[in-house]
């Protein structure tokens, strides 16, 4: 599964992209390598995070970590690559990893359990799910313009840090489901 | 359900505490009121957190709060508490709760979906559930002699914050489906 967001890097919330990315990168599902997280900015930069990437578990030491990323273009400067930016538009970005489901989960979709959602999700090879990490609004029309579908998965509307770890939480069940059949 | 986390405020990790109460205020469970969380801390301090409170979502700016926390014994100074400071043991607590069942989520423990521990805990009137939010380490001996039942949720070890997120996820959908029998 392959999971994007949309961060409020200048919009001054910088903090909803950390915690997601601390719960998707700590995730069962990540260290099981069947996660790839890219965060996309209102500036059409595309930021790829490594899988193996420890990130500061501080809001101002994460920060300082962007503008680091938006000075070199990938850091840390030398050895692996942890966060790489590029320029792209998510319409770009899904055509890169050759998309074969993309899933938006917006207030504005039809209402339907996350375990449904992430059943549809492990149902296809290439899933990509995007939440969005923006203080306020939705998607832009041209990002809905690329999406399959859009789910809503609570009444209430929920933190995009709640949504990821339920998203990824459910899917890891799907796809443990899908290679253990229950054995009722 | 009731939350108790043992904080590494002292210990430089008063980050995991604050994403934990993060997720934990921001979930539908903490939204219909049926969650109350407390910090207990190494040095036997309660915080017990309104379950309306609205936390600095910046790491820094929690560490302040704690800091005026621990000088005041309650924040905001004036006006309906947010966090109030007490002194005690975690056998304290669980006394004054008057806890029906106790489950301390660990890596010593029994291994067991965090599913079927949902369920356990739905099925008492005043659970309580013990997450440690330390850095390093275990429960104390002195705790775990309080303690009814400690399951491990996941063969890899998760951040606590990941487990947060999974249990009250689990207990909402748990407590949902006592109040509303699966019509199959």
């Amino acid at each position: 599964m392959q999971k994007l967001g949309r961060a409020g890097l200048h919009r001054g919330r910088p903090d909803i992209a950390h915690f997601c990315l601390l719960l998707a990168l700590g995730s069962p599902l990540n260290m099981g390598g069947d996660l790839q997280c890219y965060i996309h900015t209102l500036q059409d930069r595309i930021i790829k995070v490594d899988s193996k990437a420890r990130l500061p578990r501080n809001t101002d030491r994460w920060v300082s970590l962007l503008e680091q990323l938006y000075q070199e273009k990938v850091v840390p400067p030398t050895g692996p690559a942890l966060l790489t930016l590029t320029q792209g538009t998510i319409a770009s970005l899904l055509d890169e990893l050759k998309a074969d489901l993309v899933v938006a989960l917006t207030t504005e979709g039809e209402a339907r359990p996350m375990e449904d959602v992430a059943a549809r999700l492990a149902a296809h090879k290439r899933p990509v799910l995007l939440i969005g990490g923006f203080a306020d609004g939705h998607f832009s029309k041209r990002t809905m313009e690329r999406v399959n579908e859009s789910y809503r998965i609570e009444r209430r509307k929920l933190e995009a840090w709640t949504v990821t770890a339920r998203a990824i939480y459910d899917y890891e069940r799907a796809t443990r489901a899908q290679r253990q059949p229950a054995q009722n």
